[in-house]
């Protein structure tokens, strides 16, 4: 049975304050027995991996690029994708429901898939006023809100 | 020498009033000889490419799914993908410059990797308060854009 | 209505002789009034792309990578997809028939695909001894399999 | 730190003889602490999934379609794509070395695929005769062939 997906998408590169509310986050989805997804780089995108994996959770990397090594370290199954910005649809379409954390127009890119294709997001510190995006700000907020929304029932 | 290539996004079903706005935009794509791009499907696109077709011009529809017979009649050059959603990043990609009409959230998604790319993007009554959208509020005043955000000039 | 399309597949960089093969089954392509689909890149593919420019056809270049000028100056519609070997894809389903000249592993996994899809793949001096392919000898018999295997009428 | 990856690859419908040997090939898979990277479907990827979950191991399925229910019930990590069969690259792209058992055209381009990037491919019972597959007969010296062919050491 496979394991409950949770992607968390946000900028490749942020500042200490947004790495740790993304850290923070990846610790919570690690606690619930999820599986975190992302984008496999860095920024927002490492802090969460690096709170999971620290948490004992596993880490999805859906890599843009050809090369493994661009995952960061914090990434423990890192998938190869070489489809540049096309891997976004990958990470959306392999969550069950996202976390969006600060970002730019990558992020709202995958938001936008996402709320195509019907999937809750839940926003922290990310692009403000869209209709569909679940505002929280906190990452306690956060993790509340991935247990609150969650239609399938976490392991 | 490659002609230009001009993308116009928006929803894939719309209202007569939006349909004309797009036939309009694309008759007057194709009289500055520049090739049409469009995600080849319905609404907003096939307006488009019948206004691109009926003035004489080329339309390239980049097509989602598995089968040519998804295209609007009016597409010279269909593109099939099979890729689904993942197709968005390629008509972006293929345009030098879009035009974004009405359109929801696959339209979003369209028009934040094309800011995320640094391509112009003119919006003709599309998602409001875009930082880095050109809005126009007429077919006329899209074409006049295209001519003058062009870097590339048009043959 | 959409034009035939006829994709012809082949190693990115050959000799004169090949070259010219590939040259000769453009012309013939852009005689029958089809619109060649390709990779965009160089070898074959340019030497195709060549042929059915310069006999006033049109040909499509779907590229592998996120660069127009990759493609080859015979293109006329590039599209550009940044999709590494996912590409080889797109370049059979947009094709109602393939003609694979020469070419190595790429070539062999565009004729898998393409043999998977029941597309016809006529082969000139390609891989050999390969299930399903119709082998030919001269560009000039591969025209006239391309009219004898077409299941949709030329234009 | 990311574990090692190795792709199984072969057709989704197969003969309980060489599903059993997808599954003990499975098993040696997960034996040897690596992750297990296929398409997610049913036959020799089902096969190898079962043996390695069932030997502790964990399951990558890439899967072709847009639904995460399409993957066999032994993936524990589902990758839902919805980029027919251009997800195949990714299956070539995310694994160190390739197992293929039986299979036929799907197979042949990932084998295709995976010799153009210069990966490994060991082959059990599928296509003959292709230079740079290194074949052999049993599990056994399936599992042998993965230990000896890696450049990467194992954990």
């Amino acid at each position: 049975m496979a394991m409950k997906m949770i992607g968390v998408i946000g900028a490749g590169s942020c500042n200490n304050e947004t790495y740790e509310l993304a850290r923070k986050v990846g610790v919570g989805i690690a606690k619930m027995g999820a599986t975190l997804v992302c984008g496999g780089l860095g920024g927002v995108m490492e802090g969460a991996c690096r709170g999971a994996h620290e948490a004992g959770g596993q880490t999805v990397g859906i890599l843009p690029g050809p090369d493994r090594a661009d995952a960061n370290p914090y990434v423990t199954i890192p998938i190869v994708t070489d489809l540049g910005h096309a891997r976004n649809v990958l990470v959306v379409r392999s969550s069950d429901l996202l976390v969006a954390i600060s970002g730019g127009y990558g992020t709202l890119s995958e938001i936008s898939i996402a709320l195509k294709l019907g999937k809750p997001v839940i926003g922290l510190g990310t692009l403000p006023n869209m209709e569909g995006v679940q505002y929280v700000t906190t990452p306690e907020e956060a993790i509340d809100a991935i247990y609150n929304t969650s239609a399938v029932p976490l392991a």
